[in-house]
């Protein structure tokens, strides 16, 4: 770490030429019936702490950055405007969903518009992040790497060889904490998982990218140019009055790639990306069990966003979320048991996976 | 069987000597939160068909009996009088419970008050039994039997080693279908259970039992004498000014005893007790794994009084009872879930003993 990270900026001090992105999409089907197409994770108070992930995510960057641009889906357009203090022009809405690197690059194009190049920084409106300080820390010594014309990822540490995220290969150090990035990998098996946490030199890769405007453009215009020409002319329009007629023509023709496979393993592969290494706690929270374990289900019941009473009888950990009445878990070891306003979900901690199929399953019902 | 029970007698044909009687308590703890003290078993539809079990019982002695007397305790003869066609005169309310000899003594000694010696079966008001015909040739020969002064029992024919009844051994033959009762088990254990179905010559003790009321009574004045004479106070009070008054003085120092260990037991020690065994099927249906069985649960989901759908991913057979909100369960065989206005059960059916602990978990919860 250097000097700057080991003593925190104050509570606000913002980063004059950054600005934050928030791709706030994609479903979240583990954590149905919570999670649902016309209520996405992002939307939700997962942890039943009065913020929803979303509100928490701008919370986070608002001290470290005065502009913050949200994309998401037209339909949920309306929801994100009442849950977070982003002025309306900043609400990127996406016609259709064309996959990360659309968003990304139209949120790159409309900054360059509107800012010129500034130093844009990207993270998923639904991950949970507890310590915002040392994250803020983070993004700072990325922001001041990226101005080096670098794609910048932030790497977290991982704590256990799991399978449900990429990894990010590190390679030599570059100035302050950051260190070049070999390469990318796919989410490994349980194996190969363990070897890397063996070998050591692995971060998980979260999402989170810190990179100039002009860079990830230029990338863009190299490696993707009809994409790049898409969004440089959707963007030149979005502030006038062609926006509707140029959005309705061009963005379905947008190359439905992720950024990953757009930008980050060819440009890593070019010797183009840096990662920045961080040691902060970061989650996913993808599914039940991961939210019963960040909950702190052990022995004992836990409840989230509900206040009437859970019983267990010879029941390890029952986690309960939603509803409004007693509960009781008779003989079942880590049950969940949530209850939305539509439905009800009975499972246990080692089907949390499974859950993704739960609303397909009451469709044949 | 004998040529009256393999004809069975037209759908109404009442036995003209026969009163029935229908001690309607327990609350069935097992089967929370369905079943609770102010709503105990015998007013639940319990199986979804529309009729309570005290409905369906009631409904299943009418052919055979013109006179019906319901005992129950004093806060349940509204909610039993508004399910029931029995008249208010005919429900025995008891002030509190002093076990099954003592309501079943006063319905006696009432019957004798009103009609003089009549002969009296007695069915709890919360068993099931699907094929009523069959179970009215086995009273009607059951009461030919009782005429001959003896206590006579129903012996359901085992069709498994249940640990969950006490059983009937049953001795030489008598007249017709009927057999000496040698002695009365208790529950017994798995092996013993085993062993009895293995030898032959025992049948499930249903409670159910058919006596001229003199006889009862008489074998009371013998065995219980205070008891006895208790009742006979209580019931010549009944119908006239005093009841109010004789049964808040009399009614709290009758002898709290089981009417097995007051009469069966020992009558049967005496030879006094005979057996008619019956081959229809009969439930007790005490808990959720015996109400699946009976619902057919096997792979696919059975839902009872709802409507919403129930979906199943990696899930075999739950049964889902109660509720309005469509339920999904993930991961987790045999599920039980029970939805009542005050509480909702999530359970396995293995687990189903353990249930009538889950009121009081939640009570610590």
């Amino acid at each position: 770490m250097t000097a700057e990270n080991t003593h925190p900026a104050p509570a606000s001090d913002p980063v004059e030429d950054l600005v934050t992105v928030i791709p706030a999409g994609g479903v979240g089907s583990r954590l149905w019936p919570l999670s649902q197409p016309h209520r996405p994770k992002f939307l939700l108070d997962l942890l039943g702490t009065g913020a929803t992930l979303i509100q928490d995510t701008v919370a986070r960057v608002a001290p470290l950055s005065t502009r913050v641009l949200v994309v998401t889906g037209e339909r949920h357009a309306d929801a994100v405007a009442a849950q977070v203090d982003v002025p309306r022009e900043n609400l990127v809405t996406e016609p259709s969903p064309r996959d990360s690197m659309a968003a990304i690059a139209l949120a790159a194009a409309l900054i360059e518009e509107r800012w010129g190049s500034q130093v844009m920084a990207s993270f998923a409106a639904d991950h949970l992040i507890p310590d915002a300080a040392s994250f803020r820390a983070v993004v700072r010594e990325a922001a001041r790497v990226a101005r080096d014309d670098k794609v910048v990822v932030i790497g977290i540490e991982p704590t256990e060889p799991s399978t449900a995220f990429g990894y990010i290969e590190m390679g030599g150090a570059l100035s302050g904490d950051a260190r070049e990035v070999a390469a990318f990998t796919e989410k490994p098996d349980a194996e190969t998982a363990a070897a890397m946490l063996a070998r050591g030199g692995y971060a998980w890769n979260a999402g989170m990218f810190v990179v100039r405007t002009d860079v990830l453009l230029g990338h863009l215009d190299r490696l993707q140019p009809t994409l790049a020409a898409g969004v440089r002319e959707i963007a030149a329009a979005w502030d006038g009055p062609a926006r509707a007629e140029v959005l309705a023509r061009v963005w379905p023709t947008l190359t439905r790639i992720a950024i990953d496979h757009a930008i980050a393993e060819p440009v890593a592969a070019e010797g183009g990306v840096a990662v920045v290494p961080a040691s902060f706690e970061w989650h996913d929270v993808g599914d039940f069990d991961s939210l019963a374990e960040l909950s702190g289900t052990g022995a004992d019941a836990v409840s989230i966003g509900r206040t009437a009473p859970v019983g267990a009888v010879a029941a390890r950990g029952p986690l309960v979320v939603g509803g409004t009445k007693p509960v009781v878990v008779v003989g079942v070891d880590d049950a969940v048991v949530v209850e939305s306003d539509e439905a009800i979900l009975v499972t246990v901690r080692a089907s949390a996976q499974r859950v993704k199929d739960a609303a397909h399953a009451l469709e044949g019902a």
